[in-house]
């Protein structure tokens, strides 16, 4: 099986980093072929980010020449462009805030969110609204990261979302939180779980769920 | 006051024709200026083109020169791009469809929609979701047109509208039918409203809800 | 364009002071007619005092003589006999409370309420689930006012709705805050607006929307 | 116990009528005491009539010498002037709609209403949603009926109900079919119920939520 | 009238205590008929609980003797095997969260409550949405309560629960609070009700609403 | 990875069939342990079947010797004792009406459900409801299948589901149709999808579904 990994966020380096984790999340099952959006932001933070981001998304897929893969993996939160690029392609699409939910909803009765960027909150609790999982949701925490290229901001990040993660488990008692953002992608793993408690990662629940569409499409 | 009206479309006739029916409805009251997106679709039809539209709006205003319009009308019905513009847009910004409903919410208990387009009734559904005006709307109806600049075919779209207005009547017996989407700007003023019944037009719609919007923020 | 204002609190006074507003708004555009319902309660406060109101409005209308005006606006907040003249009515009728959030809706993302009297927060809740407009609403406070006649009542209800207002844009982040209730007409314009936040007058926002259901109508 | 029926509709034969069902209904475990709104309508048929009996009942009540009933009946289907009443009311208060609707919820998973008026099925829809029992409710149909004080009346009305009841039935499937209204009181235990379906007569609803609410407050 | 109570709690004592309850609310007017689980766990506390409750309830009443009693009271809150019997039951059948819910609505126009159990919160809160209720549900608060056998301890559920039903009364100001659960069945009776504020017995509910079904039905 | 499929259904043939499904499903992949329901019913098909598997799982998964599989199948539709399950297993729970639903609502905007079984609609709406997706599916379509043992009654099953896949292609145009139901499995792969339509199998949903968590939780 091939998928097709779309980073909307034009941001290369991010691209070849989610890359490299697909390809250890799939091993030999799956072959990887990422591609970066050419026009929009380096990193969506706001509703003028998305609509940015699911333009330039339609168009390159429409601009690569045919090609074979068996899904497509849209990398990035939010979701920009993911009703738009479902209705055109010819294989299973998936998001990775959808993705993260529907893993949620089947891993326990609530979740929460972590994600960073000021505005992500409430973008986030329109796309639940959409999908129906609003009740699920018991809150979402933004966490504040400024550039994401330094291993110093690394270090905050997690130390934030750490401390984020912690609060929500204390307050809110859910049962998955899901670690959110392309930008987190892969923090979930370095990361402390409370007791009883699981951390979804969005990527990881992106690349499972391409997974699951890939082999049921098949 | 000066409105900006920004089709979504990529055509400039179609943008002359409704800027036309914006100066005649605001006579002296408004100052109507007009810009079409420069990339996109020439009709707005699918998902993918309202992502097309959606990332072309936003990018035209923000390579506009500043200017000093008092509110935005995007002039496209569905909305491609209305909640990102919003955000961004330091004067009210109104989409053809929700202000369409929002005046129907207050016109009638029930409301119900003609439109162009055979993917339109689900991406509208889309829509009053997220407005939560779902319950309010008895049905939403299609007519099959295809080419609009050919007055043949204005003849057929109104023939069409008004047998899909007339079984509507019949068989929902809504208070209001909004007759909408950019093509059929100007159509239902060509209609026979069935007794009892009003009809809006989604253009006319959003010219009011500019006009309210511009004396409430002024 | 002629519009009957007709307020639902048996208070001569204060229809008085929101029809000289009405004036004030419109200019000579719309030519403004007032009324009062003679029997009810001087402040409408209560579901109870909803339901006689609106049965006064009900009575009021079908007892006035026939006259020619083109659109309604029932001056009171909640909406008492708003369904029901509507129902009845020929020309356009607008509430506050509705109106409000209908301007609301368009203006922002998320909206919050400031309004007199203890019991309005339920009554505006069940108003908002009616009109599906509850998960865009944050939140809704209540300020204490007791008399409205005193200008030094005047001078605490705006230090009470500024507070009101400075703790709804602290806590609850809304882009827009309805400042609500006939009492308060006209207050939101003495306030102070929080940065990035628009304050939205309840009766303005009537006067806005009659006017645009008045010109879709015309 | 004491239960006051107090009739919404200014129809003194039908408040006798149905307080000799009460009557009977009861036995000695209930008096009943029955009044009628001395202003608004015969029969309640339109949000106009609703508003105009909304205000006749609370005004009735707030004018009746003290009295020490255990519960407070409002007899109309709608519900006209429930939550008012509600608000200033010491003792329960029932209204038939709801009654009907609540005993409904119980006896099986799904239920539907015949019921008369041309009005009625959006009316009740709308209370449905402010109930939150829209999606137990498979379809509401309207039975045309005139003149409800003519013996010919009613055995057309129990013809027409009996037609509208076999029709749902077949086409619906529901588990419970409440015959609703005022003026259809009494006529359940007329109808023949198809084969496992039950019948719920509104104001046999109301009578028995009555005696589980004085039973719980006494 | 004869009422059939079972227990779904493995827990004779509590079904004794239950029936002599029931015996002194209903008087003369019904004859209760008690049985217990057989199967399950002595005090429902969870969904696991629950799902082996239901099985067990369903089996045992299919193993009974075919007997002659007019209604069914599932005396356990939450609802153990309340769709599954109601679907099988010839005659009519309450659950206690169910019934006190239903009470609550027609009692007030919000409600909170206050159950034991770490786990209930968000039992409870699903079985809201399934009917329908959630928006008029303040709040739910778990009170801690561990052997409900001693003396000792039914002091500390009465002093726990009066805690919680003040705190509630300020904090949430509901209209109605249900005290529930099998094990607090009649502790409401103890408590004191802050001022305007009815407090309901989910067991007492669930006999009230029995007796009206039974009366409906009958 | 190994995964535990857990049969509701008391028919060890069933068993069988659905555990060679899933490992020709998964090939290498995964292993596959399956074990069959002890009490209950061979074939679930109502509410009250659906309480009594409910409780046999559970205890049946509890009576199990400790083992170390990565995820757990509940291999039933509908989905009895899947949140009690979930409750307490520490791995990940599936449920073939669950991944059906999320992997439909990823692969198109709206779907819809043919299922063998005359109560399975209402039930299968109920958790649509629960699960937030009821606005997403477009209709149930129920196919009568008496003996699913008999070679002839497959052909007439095949031959049912065709037409009623058929049928909802052309009167709902969903995007993608579940064929659900234990007694379904495998049935999809032998029907025709209509064009542009993708059809789902509940068990094949329901092992991507196991895949993608036992992925994810790794």
């Amino acid at each position: 099986m091939r998928l097709l990994m779309l980073n909307g966020n034009t941001n290369a380096a991010m691209t070849d980093w989610m890359a490299a984790r697909a390809r250890a999340f799939y091993g030999d099952a799956v072959e990887v072929c990422a591609d970066t959006a050419p026009r929009g932001v380096p990193y969506i933070a706001s509703r003028r980010d998305c609509a940015l981001a699911g333009g330039a998304l339609v168009a390159r897929l429409e601009a690569r020449p045919a090609d074979d893969h068996d899904g497509l993996l849209l990398a990035c939160f939010g979701e920009p462009g993911l009703a738009a690029v479902r209705e055109v392609s010819p294989v299973p699409v998936t998001g990775m805030l959808e993705a993260s939910v529907l893993c949620a909803l089947q891993l326990g009765a609530r979740f929460s969110i972590v994600t960073p960027g000021r505005r992500w909150p409430r973008m986030i609790e329109d796309v639940l609204h959409e999908l129906g999982a609003s009740r699920r949701c018991l809150g979402i925490t933004s966490v504040a990261i400024e550039d994401l290229a330094l291993p110093a901001q690394r270090d905050a990040a997690r130390r934030r979302a750490q401390a984020a993660v912690d609060e929500q488990a204390a307050s809110l008692a859910p049962d998955v939180i899901i670690v959110g953002g392309a930008a987190l992608a892969g923090l979930a793993r370095e990361l402390a779980a409370p007791t009883g408690l699981r951390l979804v990662d969005s990527l990881d629940a992106a690349l499972a769920q391409s997974l699951a569409l890939m082999r049921l499409a098949g």
